[in-house]
C-alpha cells in the first residue's frame, strides 16, 4: 500500500523544486530536474510515471517543453498527502524541540504542531511560536482528547528510552527519534531514526558524488 | 573506495546501541542489535562482516555468546572515523542553527563545529555554546586559514540559494542542507539534502512496518 522511501523523498524534492519556481514559468523537463539533484534523467520520469496511479487525472510531459508545473505540483501533494494533515506532539522544549516548532514550513506539508511537553517546570506553561508546553503526564489525556499519536522526540539522550516508554504507554503509535539513542518500544509502535550523525558520516565519509543527491 | 550508505547509516545505530549499554556488560549477540532495530539478524551479522576489511583485527561472534562489545564499538569507531575529527562551520545562527551548535553528540562522532555565520548584525559577535557567530562575509578567509570546508545550511528557505552560492564561491566543498530548498551549486560541491519533510512523510505515509527503521 505505501509508497517507496525513496519515492517518497524524491518527490519531495522535486515539490521543494517547483515551489522555488517563479509564477511566470509553466513548464519544466526531467531534464532540469534531474540536473539539479544530480540525479538521472529516467529516474525523474520513473517517479513522476509512478504517481499517475494516483486519481485519475493523467501528466503528460509534452515533448521538448516538459511538465506543466501547477499539474505536477498538485498531484505530488495528493499522492504524498500534504493537505491531509497530520497533528503531532513534540517531546521535549530544549533547543532542538524549538527550532522544529518554529520550523514553519513544515505546515506546508501536512505536519500541524499541536502543543510541546517536558517536565522541567521553568519551561511548562510558557508558549513557543503559538505551541503551549505541557507537563509530560499530561501527553495520554490529551493525546486521546485530541488524536494524536505522532510524537517526535527532542529530549536529551539520556531520557530518551524513559521517554519513549512513557509515550507508548500514553498511546502513541509513532516516535519520529532526533536523539542518539536507539528505543526499546513495543513493536506496534513506529520508530523513525533521524540519523543525524549517520547523514553527516554518510555524506562526508562516501566519494560517489553520483548517489550523494540521489541517495538521501 | 566509500562505505554504502545503508551501511554507515546502521553502523551508526549499531555504535549508538553499543555505547548505551551498561558497563557490565561484555557481550551482544546479532539477534539482540536486530530486534532493537527492527531489522534482520543476518543483515547485522553482514554489516559486521563488512567492519572486518577495515584495519588488522578481526571481529569474531562467539557462538552463543556473541560480539565483545568493546572491539566492535572501535571497530565501528575505526571504520567510520570519529576519531579523525572534521571541522565545519553553521551558516545561519537561527533556531535550527543554534540547536546544532548546541547539538553536544556531534563532536562524540567526529563532527566539530568551529563557528558560525549570519548576516544579522544583532548576531554577529554573539556565542552560542561557545561558537563565535562572524559575519557572513567572513567565512571565505576564515575557512581558508582554518582549512574549513564543510558548511552546515540553516538559513531561512528564501535565503538557500543565495547563501549556497557565496559558499561555493568561498571554497566550501560540501553543504550539509538542512533547508526546504534545492540548492544550484557547481558539480564540485557536494550536497546532502536534509529532507525532514521527507522523512516525516516517509514515516508518516508507510505502513510496510519492518522497512521503517531498516531502511531509513
Amino acid at each position: 500500500m505505501g509508497i517507496p522511501y525513496k519515492v517518497v523523498n524524491r518527490l519531495t524534492l522535486y515539490h521543494f523544486i517547483l515551489d522555488d519556481l517563479r509564477e511566470s514559468e509553466t513548464f519544466i523537463s526531467s531534464t532540469k530536474i534531474a540536473s539539479l539533484l544530480n540525479i538521472d534523467d529516467s529516474q525523474v520520469r520513473k517517479d513522476i510515471k509512478y504517481l499517475e496511479t494516483f486519481g485519475n487525472t493523467g501528466i503528460e510531459g509534452k515533448c521538448r517543453v516538459g511538465y506543466n508545473i501547477k499539474t505536477l505540483k498538485h498531484k505530488i501533494e495528493e499522492c504524498l498527502g500534504f493537505k491531509q494533515t497530520k497533528d503531532a506532539f513534540i517531546i521535549g522544549a530544549g533547543n532542538l524541540g524549538s527550532a522544529l516548532a518554529k520550523y514553519n514550513s513544515f505546515k506546508d506539508y501536512g505536519l500541524n504542531i499541536l502543543a510541546m511537553f517536558d517536565t522541567d517546570k521553568n519551561k511548562i506553561g510558557t508558549t513557543i511560536n503559538g505551541k503551549e508546553v505541557f507537563s509530560l503526564t499530561k501527553v495520554g489525556n490529551l493525546a486521546s482528547r485530541l488524536g494524536v499519536d505522532i510524537a517526535i522526540l527532542t529530549v536529551p539522550k539520556d531520557y530518551a528510552r524513559d521517554a519513549a516508554n512513557y509515550l507508548a504507554g500514553a498511546g502513541m503509535k509513532y516516535i519520529w527519534n532526533f536523539t542518539p539513542c536507539i528505543l526499546d518500544v513495543p513493536k506496534d509502535v513506529k520508530v523513525w531514526n533521524e540519523n543525524l550523525i549517520g547523514s553527516f558520516l554518510q555524506f562526508t565519509n562516501n566519494d560517489k558524488e553520483e548517489d550523494i543527491k540521489n541517495d538521501n
